[in-house]
């Protein structure tokens, strides 16, 4: 039920997939996904970034594509699928930068890759390729499964042509060049008076930590944080340092509302969309 | 405290194990499970189908590892541990087929394996080998744990003879051969008047799909569905291009019912053993 | 944005890493702390034994850590990272054991590592490391990534220090000796009038099978368990011999409350904490 095998490359192999899907875990679509990739290339290794992005956001499956593969070897092939177009015209897509692969659907998981979307700020639609990366429309069926379902390309095709370009096949064997990839529209802080930036929370942690589109390089220690009817005053350093509500800079460099030993998101009520306001100065 | 440990039967080494089990992920018994597998060949690799199945529920176990263990490399061990029998008289077994082997306890779980079960339709009780299949029961200790509890025998009976098939013991090293499995009954659909099929949710995923036991191609494009007193009309072919709710072809073949980018099963309020009748023509 | 690569060993490479966390699995923190570490070593491999340790509950990965260390080949690395102090002054530590090496916070999560602290009685405070046992303090940023943040040690730190590790550089040039690591006092049974063992719940499994800090083998087949208003006689040698509510041996070797095929810790409404009498003849 597999396509062809690959040959082993030599040591050290290209053996690296990372997997970020919305599957979940409790099914069997994440291991089977697997099976064929090991299928074609037995000597393949994976490392599970998450399953759990939200069924078919492709919003949150972005964010933590751009946010976690620059921590992963040179040559890593990121194999991302959230896919609530399976089976129509999206662009099943390939993506070659200088230090890594990406493999999924063309529907603005991969536009926020180039650099941190923070400071990229990304718009939606067709982002044209930045120099030393590459672009291919997977159409080479010869790499795919036999028989092409409607409804589990991860498993037909995405994870069939990850596994072959783990082996060694050349990107411009798997498809077709085309010049950009689709993104979707970063929330950019804007001005407001004050003066104010105003963000929004873009991500909720298991901890309840809400981490905000706001760098946190933009956020003077003295600055005054609005979020859901509170306001806190200036950047604690740690966790541990921290009162009841405090705001941090998270581990991306971006601002977060915390409740240390709490769950913010909880407390506040607040999630992905929760308008957060800086002002610098001033008091509240 | 583990078993004598392996030699390494060289390369390729048979070294792929998956595992299916009801332990969730939270707790150390996935770990100390491979771990004890390790320390028998460390070179073994796992891939985890899932440890979700509902505590204690076999069919579930039945179920996943019926749909998911063809799309792994021959040679695969499939290591499946739901056991509510855990260290009564139900057997330890190790099930060896022509392309894959299966270890686990012989409760129903390994039943639906020999073919997918909605074409095979087992019925409950012991199941004789089909060609080219062996069974054998595990018992002989020296492949275990030396200590055996009578709570955790994935740990201290299923691991380690996985570990040591995995490591190259032939099966006939590892038990006594039997002739027959223990299968659980497949809910199979009956015709019912109208002319019509009736048949049941099977399985519910993350996603809320109700896969039901009727295959897809028993069902005509312009079928009536009657489910938990919802008619839909016809097969949609993307879950993008399906309205509110939708019949599909799931990725196994099966008829599901889904509404996209929603969640059928609350929606519906529907899960396993929900009925789902399947009209030919005439209209509901 | 990672350290310097290490070179592979050879073969059989000390390459085998477990975690336990509390990062859950649904954000990206596990697989970047991964990626990390196999940008220091390309050949590690992972075994997760937990990431749902409840967040910052040093006392439950320390649990978890005791309970499933003994399981792996000699040579394992064993990362531990809940870490409600990270970025304070709390020191990060390897501690290199006869069989075993642990990295992590000095919290608490390495204090019952020694032997199970159902035997050893762990008290609070810094714990004198037994014959055999060495700690060193992590403070050789070389073997880091180049910028600490203060939330995330895991990735910036402790990743990277059991990668080398695991790669083969040797303890001593990872940190400074120090003698004692911090342990968590460990609920010891206490005597009660009866004469009873007064014990506690200390850990509640998937199942809901509510684990106490009782050693079995202090309990009578012919004792009566008081617990959560319910009193139950003698233990159960399997879950299916059980009735309603019962009593067993754990995998580990400590009493267990369980209701077979249900949920004790539901029914019971109980947890850690929950008081646990055992007393030995007489009746209720």
């Amino acid at each position: 039920m597999a396509p062809e095998q690959a040959t082993n490359p030599g040591y050290p192999p290209r053996d690296l997939v990372t997997l970020i899907t919305d599957f979940g875990t409790g099914d069997p679509y994440v291991g089977v996904m697997k099976g064929v990739m090991l299928s074609v290339a037995p000597w393949l290794r994976f490392v599970d970034i998450t399953h759990e992005v939200g069924p078919q956001n492709v919003r949150e499956g972005a964010f933590v594509l751009a946010t976690s593969w620059r921590y992963f070897p040179p040559g890593t092939v990121h194999l991302a699928v959230v896919d609530p177009g399976v089976g129509t015209e999206r662009r099943p897509i390939l993506l070659a930068g200088p230090e890594a692969f990406f493999v999924g659907p063309d529907n603005g998981l991969f536009g926020w890759v180039f650099g941190p979307p923070w400071e990229d700020h990304p718009e939606a639609g067709p982002r044209p390729l930045p120099e030393g990366w590459r672009a291919f429309v997977l159409n080479q069926p010869r790499f795919w499964r036999p028989d092409i379902s409607r409804t589990f390309h991860g498993r037909d095709i995405f994870g069939p042509a990850a596994a072959h370009l783990a082996a060694g096949v050349r990107p411009e064997e798997l498809g077709t060049p085309v010049g950009a990839v689709t993104a979707l529209a970063w929330p950019r802080p804007i001005p407001a008076p004050g003066p104010a930036l105003r963000g929004e929370v873009v991500y909720v942690d298991r901890f309840g930590n809400l981490v905000t589109n706001i760098p946190a390089k933009l956020v003077s220690p003295s600055a005054w944080v609005e979020v859901a009817g509170r306001t806190i005053r200036g950047l604690s350093r740690t966790y541990a340092e921290a009162k009841e509500l405090a705001t941090l800079v998270n581990s991306f460099g971006l601002l977060e509302v915390a409740v240390p030993g709490g769950n913010a998101a909880a407390a506040l009520k607040a999630g992905p969309g929760t308008p957060v306001i800086v002002r610098e100065g001033g008091g509240p």
